[in-house]
Formats: C-alpha cells, structure tokens, sequence
C-alpha cells in the first residue's frame, strides 16, 4: 500500500465569534481573532489517498484527477471566499482549522470512494506555516 | 554599508472594488478578489534598513527595536484586520500588495529616520510566496 | 479525533563528546560536532496534541495556550542556551535530535495531562529542514 | 522508540509512457509527462528509521552512516540520471513518485537491516513541494 | 516606482555537452550534468516588473495578465519540455541558469513592453533553491 | 552582464558581549544573545558573483568551483565552530549578521577576484529565514 498526496492552496476570511457570548468574552477567548470584520489567511489543503499503484499507470490515482476532486469539491466552496459568511458549513460551526479539516474530508470522502481504487486517508489544513490540524475520519 | 532585512508575518482580510464600476466591470477586472465578503493572506513583511555596523554592538540596528518597530508602526493597524474596513489608508485606496509596500514604507520612514544612524532602505510585502512587492521610496 | 500541530523555534548549541573516549575516538563517531565549544542550530519544536474539538469554540485546544505551555515548558529551559552546560537533562545524556525529542516529551505531557481535554499525540524537533526526530510515548 | 529523519535531495529525468498504447490515448492518459524526451525534477528522498537512540552516543543510527547509505543505495543510481533509460528497476515499470518510493524502499531496506539496531519506517518521495509517495514495506 | 513580482515552476530536462570537445573534456567541466540522457529540476521563474500602480485599479500591472504573459512566454516552450532537444534557443547554446535567465528576459520583455505602462525590471531563474540566475537586460 | 547566486548552510555557536560593559548592561543591550554559554543557529551563506556567461559553456563560473571556494574560504572557518571562539576575525568584533557578511566578503573575494573573470558582487548572512545581512564591499 502507497500513500499519495497533493497540496493546493487557498484564501479565506475568516473570524472567531460565539453570538451567545459578550463581546468581552469573545475577545477574551477569542482574541484578536474576535474582529467580526474577518482576517484571513493563505490556506494549504494536503489529501493523502491510500492505495495500490496501478500495474500499467504506476499510479495510485491520476494526480490531475486528484487536483480537480480538490478544486471542485474544496476550494471552489472556500477560495477567497469569507468562510462565516460563505462556507454553508459554518453558518453555526466555527470555521477553525480543526474543523476546516473535518469539513474538508467530508467534502472530499464521497467523491474518493465512488471514483474507486483508493481510499482517502488523511486531510490535513495548514493556516499558517505553525500550525495545521488533521483528520483521519471515524475511527 | 550595510543592508539589514528583517521579517514578520500577518494575517488580513481585504478584497478589490472599485464603488465607480457595475458589478460586471468589478468582476472582470478583480475576478475572484471582488468578492465583498472579502478574503484573507498571510503577508509577510520584509524591512531592509542601511547603515553602517556600530563598532561597539556589531549592530546597523537593534533587531529587537526594529521588530517593535514594525510590531508597533504595521502590525497593530494591519494584523488580524480587515484592510479596506478598519486601515485607514485605505478607505479609498485599493490595498493592492503595491500599495500595502507603499503605505509600509510611509508608516515605518518616520520612525526609523527618527531613532538616526540607519535609512529605510526598502520594504517588501509578500501576499503569498508566489507574489511580492518592492518599494524604495521617492527618488 | 483531530490532530492539532503548531510549531515554535528555538536558536541553542551544543556538541556531543563522550568524557570516557579518547580524543580520536571522539572524533571518529562525531566527527565535527565533537568540538567542546559547541556549534548551535535553529531547532524548530512541533508539537502534536489529539482530541475533540470543542462544540462551542471549535478548538481542540486553544492555541496560544499550546503556544505558552510550549513557551514555558521548553523554549525558556532551551532557547538561546548551551543544551549541554545548561539544560538539565543533558548533563550525562547527550543532547541529540533523538534525545531532544523524547526531552521534550517529557516536559510537554504533564501539562497536556493536567489541562485535560487533549492527549499529547507526537512531538518532532528539526535539527535542521533536512534532519528530524519525533517521539510517541512508550507504547 | 524514535524516529529518526534525514532527507536528501537528487535530480533526474522521467517521462510516462505505455509502449502498449497509441500516442493518442498516451497523450490522454500522461498529459505532458508523455513527452519522450523526457523532462525533470528536483526530488527529495526522505527516509525514516525507529529505534532507541544508544545508551552512549543518544543515536538511534549514526547520520553520517545514513547519508552515506541513502547516497550509495539510491543517490548514485538516481541522480542526474534518466529514470526510464538509466534505472534498472524502470525498463518495464513507470517511475511514477509512487513507485520511486517503493523501488527506494527496496534499495534501502536490505542495508539498514544488515546494520542492525535500527529498522526502515518509511520512506518518502517529494517530485514537487505539492506531491509526494510514501511507503512503508509489506504489511 | 514599484517592483511587482510573479514567481512561476516548471519542470524540465537539460544536459550540459560541448560537441567538439572529447567525452572525456566533457565528465571533466560538466561532471554529472554530461549525461547526454538528461536529468532535470523543478525550475523557478520570477519575473519583476516596475512601474507606477494605477490610480484606480492600484496594479503596476494586473497579476492575472502577467500570469498568461509567463505561461505563453516561458512556460508553453519549456515546462515538460527537453530544453537540449524541444527549446529552440538551445540548439547550440547551453540551458545554464544563466542562459535561461537571459532566454526568458527575450522572450518576456517584447509582450511586457508591447502593453505599455510597466517595464521588465529582472528575471530571475531557480534551478534548485541554491542555485540562481538573474538578468536584468543590456545595461 | 549576468548574477549568479549559490547558497549554503554552516552551523555555528555565538554570544554578544562587550567586556567593558558590566552584565547588567550586557543583558539590556544583547539580551538572551548575552549568555557566554552560546547560542547558535544554522546560517545560510549566500554568495552572488557578476559576470558574462563563457560563450562555450554558459557559465559566468564553474557552480562546483564556486562550491568550493565557499567551502574552503568560509565553511572550513566557521561551520560546526564556536565564532567568539574560534573564528580570527570575532576575537574583538562581535559576531552579529552584519559583521559575518563583511567577515564572509572578505574571506571570498580574494578567491574570487585572482580566478578572474566575474566579481564578487554580493554576500548575503541569513541568521534565521527572518533575519540576514548583506554586503556589497566599499563602494
């Protein structure tokens, strides 16, 4: 079995809210990622699928494929786009890199298993270079 | 003479409108950054001073006083904000990446001209790593 | 589960010398980095904590939580330091990338545990880009 | 247990052809890589072994031993070579990132078992910063 | 005046061969590089461009635009490509870095300054993160 | 006229201190930089050369050749070394980024000018990736 990944990246606003909150607790949980104007951030999205390689290819799946699963199921929903306000996902979930994450599988697990061959394995969000959060689906 | 660079990160929202030009006109122009919703990058900011090594430290400058430089006179009205929002050079400017550099440059000029012994050389603005821009200053 | 990452980095030398081998023998299994007046590096420390995110924030932790514990639980004992004059671990151990990661384990999993919430998953430290260990635990 | 990382890097030449196929459906199925006068990459080979460092040295291997291995093993049958014409493992088989990874494994398996001490993990193939293959052996 | 800068991969193989020199003059100047069957990088092209930003737009040029000027300039002839065999400015001159610089300077400067308003400051050609040409046209 | 720019990597120990200071005065103006124990980091050396390219191999010098001369002139001096310590020219300078770029320029451009045929045209010292220096000799 081979793992094979592929990064793309994308930019999105994003902020940090709780409506039930005071605006004093929100900043102070929150901090400055409290501002209902948004920040953002450049977004790197890494999918790793698992399986054999293929006899006659050497491929795993088609990396182009792969690309064009990422860019219809993921960035076309989240490219430069304000994720709280955009995103159908985050209407009342935090868009936070963890869930960005799980969102991000969910998005992608449907299209990976109806194509065949391979399984998706993990997807990993990075918000920044420092930190980046990943998900492997339900145990 | 020496050049000396320093860098640091942030992470703003901003997006491309011109309020003169229809929807249609703004759309083909920005494309995907005419977005009201607005998204996000993380910059990066780069500062190059020039000056001479004083004998005693080794120093063009302090890097703990230039990065509270930078921390104070750019990231404080940039970080974590929304750059047409809440930056206040560019309520009619466009915050392009050319004009991010400009306006860095006026923000920081004084500041560094101020303490004496080393001049603004000149400042970069990273939107993502792909793209960057250069200002130097009036000639 | 998810797994949340962030990374820190850290400016400390060091020098590997067994006090009872000979010089040459020294020498021969360390090569360069035998040399007592120590050499350094930019180590960067990547820690990796799993668990749910939290229904309400979305966090699994929060983050500049993780960045203090890092702060505080290694970077003070460690950053800007000489591993094997100062740091209390490498006083007969030798301060390898090996030995760092399983240190900075030990330092980071009684406050991952005591917050409780999250479990301390995995933790990496970079020598440099090219060379990295990380540490799981005992099993 | 540890594990213990070392990457180097090694540029070659590849292209993807079925010799079975017409140049229509390889065209369809290779995209560009179907070029065969071939084109190239900057690769990295990352390697990762597990093992408790030595009581004496803190080293689960020596790294000057494993660089000299990854070199001897993989750099000097790879490097500044044309994969398809130069490779033995590629006469028949597509070097696709996918079965570099497994081929590299192959070549360095048999090597850090005969050392003792420490066992091969995985190992990884970057063709790009954006794609990589990883392996881990037979299950 | 502004410095606006796209960077842009590629991937492609090359060899360094003098025909009327002996095999053996050949291993002795170009060492691995002689391998008449090629071997390749991921190629970095980064072009600058200076110029006053539009008022309206605050672009010295439109990033979109200089991304097609880059891809039919540069990268339709040499991503993918044998650059000895398929890029016509190498029948007989070498693709050094150097060579490459200069070759994308010709090939970007007449669209550059056939659309008015920016001029081509540098071209900059990455053959491996530690290796880099730049040209800046006929003094 | 072309630049030609190769980089490579050394790690070194250092501290700031004036012995003419007190301690307390050291700590305020170096900060952590002022433990005599060391710190250390891993530097890039990056070193640019101007020159036409050689009509027959299109290079403006030898890459292996400049290799060499950073490694001889330089790294030989200063990688896995103490700089206070063991350095010629840290004895009574201080060891900053600024100084090692002009210590680097003047270490290389002997070598450089007695080969003939480019010029040194610019070093660079990167402390960090945030942080670097460069020289470009007397005017």
């Amino acid at each position: 079995m081979i793992l094979l990944s592929r990064r793309a990246t994308f930019s999105a606003a994003h902020y940090y809210w709780n409506p039930s909150w005071s605006e004093e607790k929100n900043r102070e949980v929150f901090g400055r990622c409290a501002n209902r104007n948004g920040h953002g951030h450049n977004y790197t999205l890494e999918v790793t699928l698992s399986g054999e390689p293929d006899a006659v290819t050497g491929f795993v799946v088609d990396l182009k494929w792969l690309r064009d699963v990422m860019e219809r199921e993921v960035l076309e929903a989240w490219d430069h786009r304000h994720l709280n306000l955009e995103a159908p996902e985050f209407g009342k979930t935090s868009p936070t890199t963890e869930n960005l994450a799980i969102a991000a599988w969910r998005r992608l697990e449907p299209a990976v298993t109806a194509a065949g061959g391979a399984r998706l394995s993990r997807v990993r969000i990075y918000e920044t270079p420092e930190i980046f959060a990943e998900y492997r689906g339900e145990a």
